[in-house]
């Protein structure tokens, strides 16, 4: 059924029926607002995607496509050491919409959300020329928040999971080439997840002096981290964790996507040098790989990336912008 | 200067520069994530604006554009008797956008925000085929919030402000047609005014029993208030507030705009008889007309229009939605 058959509002009362009761929400969906008691810090962000910039329909189902509109939102409240709580979703939608179509996209976000605790307390939804998904997060923090501002000269760097697989995935999409491997790196960019959990322990036992999640490319969200933080960084190419699937695709000895490479949610910390057995503690204990992949230095140093021979490593390209041209 | 000239980057450090230091907000724009702490209850909204469904780039100046972008939602906070507090940008842009102009849109948010006590905490921005403009909102309700779903038999109706105006002002836009009146129902629909000062009244004298704001047309609107109530209501068309550019426009006894067409963000709400004076104080002193326009009745009546003579009035046309179709 098309959306424009069965209208707005009597999808919107359906979708209603399918949020569960929550205890926590005060008033949930339906009415002007929502309105919570939200104890302590609250943590906010938002972000959209957009069908033709972000994704494209023909690559992904839509249940897939809402799990990612959570995940690529949560992963923001993992790279602050949180919890996500609740959810509005603002959702621009073509006319000719199937209410299938939009029936599972809710699924999607809904079982992304409910799996780690998170409620949809609100949204709104309007016809629009191509599909646009913006969502805004809450989270709370019990142990405090992870800023980016905190590194400290001498620190060294960590990077959960792998690099460069999302952005090669894109890639491989984009040229439909197909195999195990091309599988793999596809499913990183359609289907990511939040490291919630490692982001919560790294908030839990104090171990980050800033944290930011890898979602521009790791130089880029790197350079975030040096501005705010008014420091440099060295980053040892030959130590960046590079997936099975990125290296029958790409080799052992070609680490620009995984330096430049966006969309792999993975988090990229800071942390004393007394903290190593702690953060190896971690990566056993979360079951995630976390690398040391270089360090911090003084701002006058500035960001540099060394090769194998200990040599300036200079990638062909320097991260996303949405905006600047290449 | 294009955006794709400077970037997204620093485009964005040079908005943060712009956002003044707001005391209530532990971290702001810049980071993965905003962090406040919110006391109380917290309501909560979010709406888009979507270039060629909400507004047209021709139409409008940018500013102008910023100024209603933060009305919309303010809307909903003032339809709970709320404030609003913080606001959350998410912005989809064109690459080709100029840089000056994406200045004057924040300008113009930041300004009518700040005119209500309103901090930009967070945002976000990427590429898209079309301007597309989503915003969340927080806000308090010191007084308690007005949900829809309170209104009882017997009870008044009531409304703020005219009706139709922006409805009309759109048509005339999309026919090109100038002139006074024209130019009167023209700046309603592009420069809305959320009904916050009044809204806040309503709720702190507790004067309503239900409330909404009349943003898809009155009669659908009020359809909301009778699902969400268990009620029916009676609206008397001869009693129904027109403006003098209206009346000028298409005379005392066209109703179907005023009934049916969106985005006036006037305040709908229901209220015991007993509060008729209150009511009209508050609306010599809120220096805003409040309108008795009929009365809430059991659910079984329905929702019903009486024209001149006291039969049912049928509206052309039943209010807007985004995707039925007509």
């Amino acid at each position: 059924m098309k959306l424009h058959d069965l209208g707005e509002f009597p999808f919107l009362r359906s979708l209603r029926d399918r949020v569960p009761a929550d205890p926590r929400v005060f008033l949930g969906l339906g009415d002007d607002c929502a309105v919570l008691s939200l104890p302590g810090m609250t943590l906010l962000t938002t972000d959209a995607m957009i069908e033709g910039v972000h994704f494209r329909r023909e690559w992904t189902s839509f249940s897939t496509l809402g799990e990612k509109a959570f995940a690529v939102n949560a992963s923001d409240i993992a790279a602050m050491g949180g919890e996500p709580t609740f959810a509005l979703l603002s959702l621009g939608v073509p006319q000719q919409c199937e209410v299938e179509d939009l029936d599972a996209f809710f699924n999607g976000f809904v079982r992304a959300a409910e799996a780690c605790g998170t409620a949809l307390i609100g949204g709104n939804m309007s016809a629009a020329s191509c599909l646009m998904l913006s969502v805004t997060l809450l989270g709370q923090a019990p142990h405090g928040v992870i800023t980016r501002s905190g590194a400290q000269v001498g620190d060294d760097l960590y990077v959960t999971g792998t690099l460069g697989d999302a952005a090669l995935g894109l890639r491989l999409l984009q040229e439909e080439r197909d195999g195990p491997a091309a599988q793999a790196v596809k499913a990183r960019f359609l289907c990511p997840s939040a490291r919630l959990a490692i982001g919560r322990e790294v908030a839990a036992r104090h171990l980050a002096t800033a944290m930011i999640d890898v979602s521009d490319g790791l130089l880029q969200d790197l350079g975030h981290v040096c501005e705010e933080s008014h420091v440099g960084a060295v980053v040892e190419a030959p130590r960046l964790p590079l997936s099975v699937a990125y290296r029958a695709l790409l080799g052992e000895q070609d680490w620009s996507v995984a330096l430049t490479g966006g969309e792999d949610y993975e988090l990229l910390f800071s942390a004393a040098v007394e903290h190593r057995t702690a953060v190896g503690a971690l990566a056993q204990s979360g079951g995630c790989a976390i690398t040391r992949i270089g360090r911090i230095v003084p701002q006058a140093e500035g960001l540099s990336v060394r090769g194998p021979d200990g040599a300036t490593y200079t990638p062909a390209y320097a991260g996303y912008d949405h905006f600047r041209q290449a």
